[in-house]
């Protein structure tokens, strides 16, 4: 199959189901799972069987749209009250995740905006509300797409890391957009995916989507990704952001800033894809940025047969790491291509 | 246990049987195997129960000590015989193993120089030799950490990468004993062990034996250290290494490389501990090392409940990367510090 001929997230064609790509079978099966109920939805936000920030706001809008859509009442005051819980209720599923308060706020206004008419219009409007969010996800991520294969050449070797693609947004990705928009128009590219411990997200989803779509892909662990920038295998590095500072420090998965210090000790251009929402002005440098430390477990035993350290050892295990803007060639986002001075170029976005 | 109250190898009291700790139980089991016969050491180094190139080397010097030993004869040239026969056996379990032949040859000159004597002489000749062939890896090492501790100070935090411990040599390691000697003198070291994927060495080795002594152990994936360097918590860098050239560029675990790229960004000390019979001179520059490349296996399944990435996907997995000699600060063996140039310094001790 080819992953490009699904969303990570859609409504099924009766407007009563949420589909989803279970994340968590990859890449061993390829599951679809059509969610009716909100406990289903809820569950499947929690459990990560879908991820990402955009596609979990995606999620997030067409499974309060279906909760709005079961109730049955012509009383907007009642329709508003159950409303409110349902979605309550789905922000409840990950309250750390940015995108599904966002994208639950958003639909929310909606109902808000809807007072004095009726419920039959409100529901109308949320699905037009929902269906926004996914389009302009997707218009998003084709933009950052078609503005970073202006940065790359046919036959070119890539670099990418965690999973920034499809599977975490609505279509394209942000990182892979550039590589499946130059494979549709043969690129050729080659594609080396970071396996990205410790919950090996590129060994498990970002080269199974690639090379479910056609890709030439390779997989390697962290530590080789050197090696290949020193054979001159990379003419670029890709990879997706979690927030960019006011002044273009970038966090990203745990393991970005090595590459990319790799990447300028060999010459090769190091390129961050966000979606200008990623952009928080708030933070004025990468130090502003809190970065999560998460359980032991996830490096000495998840995945594996049994414990692979010691038990009375101490682990080290931060989420991300933020890479300086002196070590970003460039930040692609869909409202365009941003180079230092960063702080200057994201200032001329926000205007 | 403190775990240098064993040695990795060593002949038991009564000189019958080969005594090692059994690697590949490790971290979770602790298991001493005694080894008599000769099909008993032969699998002992096939299955890697004894591994690192010192290591490998003691255990066939007492591997075909014992074999000689068990020759029941007084007639030299049948003994001879045997031995060789014993020793082309032993020799065939690693046969890409440095050490392994190199021991097995040192021996082998002992029973050449002994023809005209006795048989019994022979063997007694061949124990003191086994016996120096040790003795000169635990001295080796012994100086190796002398000269590393004089590097660092108390409380410093040190990061090191796969195992380049005791487990690998006979006492103290190389890159580890500068942290065991420190340890013993009261440094309150804190060490950070990157596990080294794919084989995990550093998780289930390095921090097993340093945390098993009473070190304080950190383990992180790899592509976490330059966090951590970023953060101020590592004052210097200490690897082993399986080849240095006469340029000083150095080979070693795959994943070393980008953490020599990153100390050198970060501005901290990056030092490869090695003895000086890791230096092939034949070697000029690290192009000259050629790089195994692994069984994809290793990435994708070994160790894992299930694949962690999709079948019909390439990977990259080459078991060594060579660092540059500009991004070591020292070379550190047990003739001496050896620091830029490193071509001539390499020349000197070689003289």
């Amino acid at each position: 199959m080819n992953i490009l001929d699904y969303d990570t997230v859609a409504l099924d064609d009766s407007d009563s189901a949420l589909v989803i790509i279970d994340q968590t079978k990859l890449p061993n099966q390829l599951e679809i799972l059509h969610l009716h109920t909100q406990k289903e939805i809820w569950d499947a936000i929690y459990l990560l069987q879908v991820r990402g920030a955009p596609a979990i706001g995606v999620a997030a809008g067409y499974g309060v749209y279906l909760a709005a859509k079961g109730i049955d009442t012509e009383d907007y005051a009642f329709f508003e009250q159950e409303f409110v819980k349902a979605s309550d209720y789905l922000n409840s599923s990950r309250p750390t995740a940015v995108n599904l308060s966002w994208a639950l706020k958003r639909m929310k206004d909606v109902v808000i905006a809807g007072r004095g008419g009726s419920v039959a219009d409100a529901k109308q409007k949320l699905l037009a509300e929902a269906k926004a969010i996914q389009q302009e996800d997707i218009d998003t991520c084709r933009r950052i797409g078609e503005l970073g294969l202006s940065l790359v050449k046919p036959g070119d070797g890539i670099l990418t890391h965690c999973n920034a693609g499809q599977l975490a947004t609505s279509r394209y990705g942000t990182a892979t957009a550039p590589m499946y928009l130059g494979h549709k128009q043969g690129y050729h590219f080659k594609i080396y995916c970071d396996e990205t411990r410790p919950l090996l997200q590129g060994a498990r989803l970002t080269s199974y989507e690639l090379s479910s779509a056609g890709l030439d892909v390779t997989v390697l662990c962290d530590g080789m990704a050197a090696s290949l920038m020193k054979q001159g295998k990379i003419q670029a590095v890709f990879t997706g952001c979690d927030r960019v500072a006011a002044n273009g420090d970038a966090a990203n998965k745990i393991g970005t800033m090595p590459l990319a210090i790799a990447a300028k000790y060999f010459g090769i251009p190091f390129y961050i894809c966000a979606p200008s929402s990623t952009i928080d002005m708030s933070s004025k440098t990468g130090r502003d940025i809190k970065i999560e430390q998460r359980p032991a477990e996830e490096v000495t035993e998840m995945w594996y047969k049994e414990r692979m350290a010691p038990k009375d050892v101490k682990v080290f295990n931060p989420a991300f790491d933020v890479t300086d803007a002196e070590l970003i060639t460039a930040i692609i986002t869909e409202k365009g291509i941003l180079r230092a001075p960063y702080t200057e170029f994201i200032k001329a976005i926000f205007k």
